[in-house]
């Protein structure tokens, strides 16, 4: 069990020559996904090698051009490359109409089917959820409507103790499904042998907590708390911090006040402003006081085990 | 007098790690004019160097991605730069929608004035005008709304003769604007000095044909005629041709074809398809019907005098 996480950009505001704004791309159990879309993601994503058809659900923080200018671009790809399976897009009320718009404008259809998922609530909700995934929004304060993402694994199956249940032959492998399903075997004896006896405790699941934009915010710690991995933005460093109140941004020390008092295993910071000429002065802000502190990078990859 | 065009992208359909969709930078007298915005044309615009704040006009030929869909982040950029002046976008009906909505959606405001430019004649018409320079459309057959753009420096003032005009110690420094205007010069005697004879033929006027996305179509051969260079789309080789008359395109030889009928100087080809290994493979083709063709490549800058 992992969580695969790729960066495909982290700077803010706007693309540059070599530096991308927001976009990641997340590998969680069997899926892929696509997390904001800032103008240039489509490239990056063939920079990393990452296939377009694996892509089946795209989530969108918000509609600031740095995290959904490429959005566009990417959908008309996908038809050029003769996608035929379902898309799904999470994002703001709105986003189909920005989408929408553009599409019938330009006269093009897409040949596959895009699902658009509105979010409007001001409290965190379930946006996705199937056996093995459940994905849930993370509200954020920004100048305009914005969530987080929280990507949860769900508990898995218990796992099956086989030195100990080979001692009970009566046991056979078309009772095994039952035992991973936590039941307990009854012998022909009459005896019943407690399922903790022949499983072991499935492995912890895994989370991954997205937080683009936003002010410091301490409402989404009870959200975020104890989470395997948290991207907090920090747009600034605390010689800007005013600047972070009025354009309801973070500093690199309030990303990890967060992550401290959230109790999460580890944080990754982004969202740089081009303001910085070195992106390790927001590692060193941060680990002052949350020392499990990396930066986003592009081109990173990041595992969680 | 000189036009210079740098090629910005000149690829079609989609973005891709080292090759852009259609966009070009073009200086004509004292102006500097944008011409097409794919994605990541802001990022190809720093590439190469171009001041932002040089573009006051934007001409966009129609409505497909690999020729719009750069121009929100363009214009966002602007903002981010601080710009006050206004822009002027040139483009098909419906361009101030495009646009507009994703500004809306996204709460965003530009601080500078847009002034959109709406066409819809399938006529040529005169869509700016100075004391320099005139842009027209060409009325383009593509399977959207579609206009090329002729750029035509308007002719000169007569250049002064200095060796004649000092024959006549008479004839001052304040009288050389008239004699560039073109009146003849009364000495006091009576006679009539003929502003032929002070002053010389003005530079023949140059122009450029831009015509983006079009089938083969003999109707811009009056419009194009004689221009110093035509920029025709040869998306496919003549192996395609079907293809090329299915999607509303153009064959490298139909673009040499056109060029040759309407008597150009030079003729550069543009909007490569993908599928296609080399691009050396198009100018041998227009090349077989038009010697004086040229390459559209990435960063390349064509000087006409």
């Amino acid at each position: 069990m992992s969580i695969k996480l790729c960066i495909l950009g982290c700077h803010s505001a706007t693309p540059r020559i070599s530096s991308h704004p927001t976009s990641q791309y997340l590998e969680i159990k069997n899926h892929a996904f696509l997390i904001d879309c800032g103008e240039g993601t489509q490239v990056q994503l063939r920079k990393y090698k990452i296939k377009f058809s694996n892509i089946k659900h795209i989530f969108i923080s918000h509609l600031h051009g740095d995290h959904v200018f490429g959005l566009i671009g990417l959908i008309s790809t996908f038809r050029l490359l003769n996608r035929a399976t379902e898309i799904n897009v999470y994002g703001p009320k709105g986003i189909k109409k920005f989408i929408v718009t553009q599409l019938q404008l330009s006269e093009s259809y897409t040949g596959y089917p895009i699902r658009f998922h509105e979010l409007q609530s001001k409290e965190s909700e379930l946006v996705f959820e199937d056996k093995t995934v459940a994905v849930f929004t993370i509200p954020l304060k920004h100048r305009i409507y914005t969530n987080g993402f929280l990507f949860c694994e769900k508990l898995g199956e218990r796992k099956l103790n086989i030195p100990e249940i080979q001692k009970y032959p009566e046991i056979e492998v078309c009772d095994y499904q039952k035992l991973k399903n936590g039941k307990d075997f009854k012998l022909r004896t009459g005896e019943k042998l407690p399922n903790k006896l022949l499983t072991t405790n499935p492995n912890r699941p895994l989370s991954y907590a997205f937080c683009s934009d936003t002010a410091y915010n301490e409402a989404i710690i009870p959200i975020i708390e104890n989470c395997d991995l948290l991207y907090h933005e920090s747009t600034f460093l605390n010689d800007k911090i005013d600047l972070a109140k009025i354009t309801k941004h973070s500093t690199a020390e309030q990303a990890a006040i967060i992550a401290k008092k959230g109790k999460v295993k580890q944080l990754i910071l982004g969202h740089y402003s081009s303001r910085y000429k070195s992106i390790l002065d927001f590692k060193a802000e941060a680990q002052s006081v949350f020392p499990n502190t990396i930066l986003s990078e592009e081109g990173k990859i990041i595992e969680i085990k």
